[in-house]
């Protein structure tokens, strides 16, 4: 099992690319092909994780990158040996895994799309993450990567759901929401309303009807779908949300009178309440629909979220979440050509 | 100065409705007109707020209510007689300055729009909410009374939204951010894209670009202007969020070894993080659009919630928000009449 890891992509990198893949390497005995500048990225082993020769990593030479503010898919085409599509071609000749990138997210989809392919049956890719609820956790998709949707792309996404729902967090039977201003089905816009009718009528999903953003975090969904407009939107509000929470609590906390030792133990309640929300604790997000397993790590990624995100790629691969994707939209086709068309 | 009250439209109405009203009214000095089934009302007043007579109260008989769970537009044209449309029309003929409802927000916006009209020049109305930022409060619409928007509503509620925040919160020159996925103005759905350019060119309105969901909590923007279904979505998160993290909190609180003072410091310190986020303090949202100040309460309202709303609706008189919109709105009508037609 290889993982690609875009060294150069994230704020703080190559340093804590290198430094949590060398980790990951080590902890998770995964091999790791860290893609981007040579000599920063060898400097860096040498100085923070013992020496240039390490167990499983491997590296290949990328002379380009991406910026975090390029426009990400003309820079994927523009720039021929970036790291991120260095990394994503050597998962299309086999010579990876899986790939991995904190880095520019326009960007990593776009190469993904470009060099990985679709899977057959599947018309657009889906960024989908965990996020945390009052009972676990609930695969929500898309965040990002399909601004204006079709109502058929909402098909697509609650099947990719599902199966990162049952492969990756061990759920037998889904259930599927759909994101919506509303409990009734005659709730929401017109796509939201037209994709309701669609999911209602397919079969390989467990299809619950409307979930209300703040019944993401309840916890009666496994799978919330939505344009990525909207996805995007609930994961930035949330993260929004939490830092001003925290942010308030924080300033009661150094007003109030305190001895230091109680100060702390509240300090550390409010980092155990919010450990289940962090970025760090989830490795990333998933991008589906494509030929591969590939995790889009957060901009801010730190040592210890590139090795939660190593781990991430770790078990996208061995639950075979691509392939049992294309499994069902392989079905999905089938069904749909099997209608005699009007 | 009379504002004109839903009592039977809400989950805790018309107890909670009564009792916050007959206290708003005493201590705000403000007349407040009580519709609904006018034997329930005094009997209310009656058992809990010591007498069927008191100051500033009046009570105007309703003989049928919309329930929370009607289709609402529909509710308000088959129940002629329903509390909401018997206290819109009491604004229309001039009876009542201001309308306040925490009943069905379909029902309250059709009765609305239907009775009190829209302001000229204004196309369509919109929820606005205040959000609490790290910094004060943001005004956010439409929250959710049009899901479908085309590009020109935007500009419609970066106005109302900038009287707002000029009227209420006593915010000189607003600064209005559009609610999107990116800083970039290439980034976003088809709809924000053109909204985008479109709000560059208004004279009136203080556009600083594109406002990212977690930024409308950071206390950059006064405004942040949305379609129904991209607002809908953030404030339901918000609160979601909001809910998930005390609740863990008062788990890790629940399982800590404090002392019962201690526990008792830190659930305070909970609460008074809260206080700002907390629906009860904010009065509820206001309509814009309409000819009309109208509040429209969360269903959940308790006593404290309508005290606030009856206060919100006050503002809003004094403010002359909906003359300074007619004002604006009227200008712009008129700057477009006199761009020659192509």
């Amino acid at each position: 099992m290889r993982v690609a890891v875009d060294a150069m992509g994230g704020d703080y990198t190559p340093q804590e690319a290198v430094v949590g893949c060398a980790s990951a390497a080590r902890d998770l005995e995964t091999e790791v092909i860290l893609v981007g500048d040579m000599g920063q990225i060898e400097a860096i082993l040498k100085a923070d994780c013992g020496g240039i020769e390490q167990p499983y990593i491997t590296i290949v030479h990328a002379s380009q990158q991406v910026e975090m503010d390029e426009p990400g898919a003309m820079a994927v085409r523009r720039k021929k040996d970036a790291s991120i599509s260095v990394a994503a071609k050597l998962v299309k000749t086999g010579e990876a895994d899986a790939l991995v990138s904190a880095g520019n997210t326009g960007a990593t989809v776009a190469a993904a799309w470009l060099f990985l392919k679709s899977v057959p049956g599947i018309d657009r890719p889906a960024i989908a993450c965990l996020l945390p609820t009052s009972k676990g956790q609930i695969v929500c998709l898309d965040l990002g990567a399909v601004v204006d949707c079709q109502p058929r792309h909402f098909v697509d996404f609650a099947i990719m759901g599902s199966v990162y729902a049952q492969r990756v967090l061990g759920c037998e039977s889904p259930r599927v929401g759909l994101l919506n201003i509303g409990a009734e089905e005659s709730k929401g816009n017109e796509v939201t309303k037209a994709a309701h009718r669609l999911l209602r009528d397919v079969d390989c999903v467990n299809f619950r009807g409307n979930c209300e953003p703040d019944e993401v975090f309840f916890g009666s969904f496994d799978v919330a779908v939505c344009d990525g407009f909207a996805g995007n939107i609930l994961l930035k509000t949330a993260e929004g949300v939490g830092a001003l929470l925290v942010g308030l609590l924080r300033n009661e906390l150094r007003a109030a009178s305190l001895d230091d030792s109680t100060r702390e133990a509240v300090n550390e309640m409010v980092r155990r309440s919010l450990h289940g929300v962090a970025y760090e604790e989830h490795g990333g997000a998933l991008l589906l629909g494509v030929n591969g397993v590939c995790i889009i790590g957060h901009g801010r990624s730190s040592a210890k979220a590139f090795v939660n995100a190593v781990n991430a790629a770790k078990l996208g691969i061995e639950g075979n979440v691509v392939g049992r994707i294309a499994q069902l939209a392989g079905a999905i086709e089938d069904e749909a050509r099997a209608v005699p068309q009007a």
